[in-house]
């Protein structure tokens, strides 16, 4: 970049955390330091970057050795910016009170902090006037979180469908290409780097569990936390499951789904994470690797898509020193970014009130009337059906996939329940939800 | 929506223009009011609706009558937001200026005084100390500016790519479709009511070219001008172009493209709109009928996407209400927003200097010899080719398709020139660039 010098009291700019994601920030922040001065308005000043060890050789980044320090305590009472890019819980969370409290802004990527104890972030930013930032702490480089808060503050969100986490997007991809079975594709997204060592945040998906609470809060002005998100990871995925959506002209993917009731219902919201098939046909669907992609849907704006990559050092960091600049410029000029609202005080649904569709396989015995009896059940649990397919599979058993309208998801996981104990059904082989109409 | 009572010292709004987007941004304001005061942080209190005619039926909005007036110049001296979708430049130029001289801030969606004026405009703000927000004036709903002049304010945005301009992508993608020829597609989109009685704004690029200007000045940190943009619009696309494209495995489209001159390179921006292929597995390729999208590459974040509608009375109000909230905040709180930028004041190349690929269709007499004198023009030139596809049509004649590799356009311009002059070339039948690389 190049950019023109700008005079003035400097804005003192903190670091923590000098991982993957603090190294590009590091880096851009020194690189970039004329281009990000003109448009904060202020000469921005790296004053320090906290570590946990400082024997690492770190030769490699251009920051002056004498900034490192592993007294992060002491670094954020020195700053007016700071950035948090630890993770985790502890001891992340003190050093941001601490940091706000002393008067800075603070910018993270923290999404596991603020979806388990964001208000108490929330209200200490308040209390302190200052900025707590955080672009991204969802879906990496894609502006998602200002489009939601700022651009759409004038509209009504109805719903966010997200493909929010990179390593399971891949393993759903390669399931999908490969025909390869779950625990194969996480030990070579392992080898690749694109899945941990311990993939459990991914895998199970808090990690996208903890973005979905983020973005409902923001699109619903409505506070929900990480536990209040129904979480089903992909462990559950079968190949049967994979092949079962191909053969629906469907794609497997884990969505993070916040939704508002519609017209005539009970005012309330849904959140939740679990895999749905979506049909081939949909913008989602072509989300491949560990790229990430967010679907908003307003009344007015109607439906709208942000892509980009969800993740790494550099991605991340572009995030990042995007609110580095905005909370430098309030420094500057006075005033504050819009903060959290919670105004709407929406009620979160449980899942079972959740209005979704399922697919549903099953083998059953080819006899005549076995229809009747499945469709009953259905019936009986006020479940409307869209579309039956029956094949014979081998000699006198057969096979029946059932794809069900709108209903709260007790029903529907009921139905399931119900079908499995009737004596003409030998098994359920694949239930699913269907999402992304 | 719902809302909570916000109580304190409302937000004077003033109107100016109730035509499509007016209507729907006064209902908005109507019916949304309690939700946005919430986000607001006080009562916003529509004061005024400034109109040509006081006579027409306006009984299906859902705002006070008495709130109707002609005398838009006094309206503006009594807001604290003025919201301008009158569109042109007179008289809208004179109103803003007024409002903002009277301490209003003000939200447009005017393209074309922005990319004709803008400097003024920034100026005025500036002096005033209000702001200027423009969201609606490019893409309609999709927040593209924002993202781009804060998400990205830590990033270094090399190149911006758009379908910005519904009409003309309906009528392209009709002509792909159908076959049919631009006139009789025009005439179709015009019964449609996807263009205009007089349609020279579309598809001669002036639009498009408008909104280029905008963006490159957003992401280039450089004062742009609408005239300053190279602008070819669509009226010379043939059937022939378009079957040329599906021949290449590639769709025409018209494009925004905003660039900055790679490395090694002196620095500089190029700014031009003019239709180009690009090949149908890129993601804007599939951006069907009146859809808006915008691809941005940055240097860290990399390639973003940004789609939804770029068009009509709900989508762009969206946009404007959420320039409304975000300025009415900045009255409530204090400071202001990011204003325009001009501090890297990069130089504009002519379209001349402007990196491009060609594609050639050439009909030739089918002779030993033909290629080398063909290759010879392109060497001549300092044009490099990347693929020549021959092959015989009638007897005597041959068809060549050549693809160059980038070269600056005005070496690929006068490379077909040249060939056009070779006594073995019979007519250059399709002549296309090529991006999206």
């Amino acid at each position: 970049m190049s950019g023109k010098q700008v005079t003035g009291d400097p804005i003192r700019v903190a670091l923590l955390g000098c991982g993957v994601v603090g190294s590009s920030v590091a880096t851009m922040l020194t690189t970039h330091a004329d281009d990000l001065s003109a448009r904060v308005g202020a000469p921005l000043e790296l004053v320090g970057v906290a570590v946990r060890r400082l024997d690492k050789d770190r030769s490699d980044l251009p920051v002056d050795p004498a900034l490192f320090t592993t007294d992060a305590a002491d670094l954020v009472t020195k700053a007016d910016v700071v950035i948090e890019v630890i993770g985790g819980i502890d001891p992340a969370r003190d050093l941001i009170l601490s940091a706000m409290k002393h008067g800075a802004s603070v910018v993270t990527a923290n999404k596991a902090l603020l979806a388990e104890d964001g208000p108490t972030l929330y209200a200490a930013a308040d209390t302190a006037g200052v900025d707590l930032y955080y672009e991204a702490a969802v879906a990496g480089a894609i502006p998602i979180l200002r489009p939601i808060r700022e651009s759409l503050a004038g509209d009504d969100v109805r719903r966010v469908l997200g493909i929010v986490n990179g390593t399971t997007n891949f393993v759903l991809d390669q399931m999908d290409t490969s025909g390869a079975g779950l625990q194969e594709v996480v030990e070579e997204a392992q080898a690749l780097g694109y899945a941990e060592a311990d993939p459990t945040a991914d895998v199970e998906g808090f990690d996208a569990a903890a973005k979905a609470a983020i973005l409902a809060s923001l699109a619903f002005h409505t506070r929900v936390s990480g536990a209040q998100v129904h979480r089903e990871g992909i462990t559950e995925v079968t190949a049967a499951d994979i092949q079962a959506a191909k053969d629906m002209g469907c794609v497997v993917k884990l969505l993070a789904i916040c939704e508002r009731s519609g017209e005539g219902v009970e005012e309330g919201i849904s959140v939740r994470v679990h895999p749905a098939m979506i049909p081939r046909s949909h913008p989602l669907a072509s989300v491949r690797d560990a790229y990430n992609a967010v679907f908003v849907e307003a009344s007015a704006a109607g439906r709208l898509m942000f892509y980009g990559k969800g993740a790494g050092g550099d991605p991340t960091a572009s995030a990042v020193l995007g609110d580095v600049v905005a909370v430098a410029r309030h420094k500057v000029g006075g005033g504050r970014g819009p903060g959290e609202s919670a105004y709407a005080d929406l009620p979160v649904r449980d899942m079972g009130q959740s209005l979704t569709r399922y697919h549903i396989s099953i083998d059953v015995a080819d006899l005549p009337g076995v229809l009747a009896q499945v469709a009953t059940v259905f019936a009986a649990h006020d479940v409307s059906i869209e579309t039956v397919r029956q094949q014979v599979t081998t000699g006198s058993r057969a096979n029946l996939i059932v794809v069900t309208h709108q209903a709260p998801d007790r029903a529907l996981a009921a139905t399931v329940e119900a079908l499995a104990e009737l004596p003409i059904v030998d098994a359920v082989t694949s239930v699913m939800r269907v999402e992304g109409e």
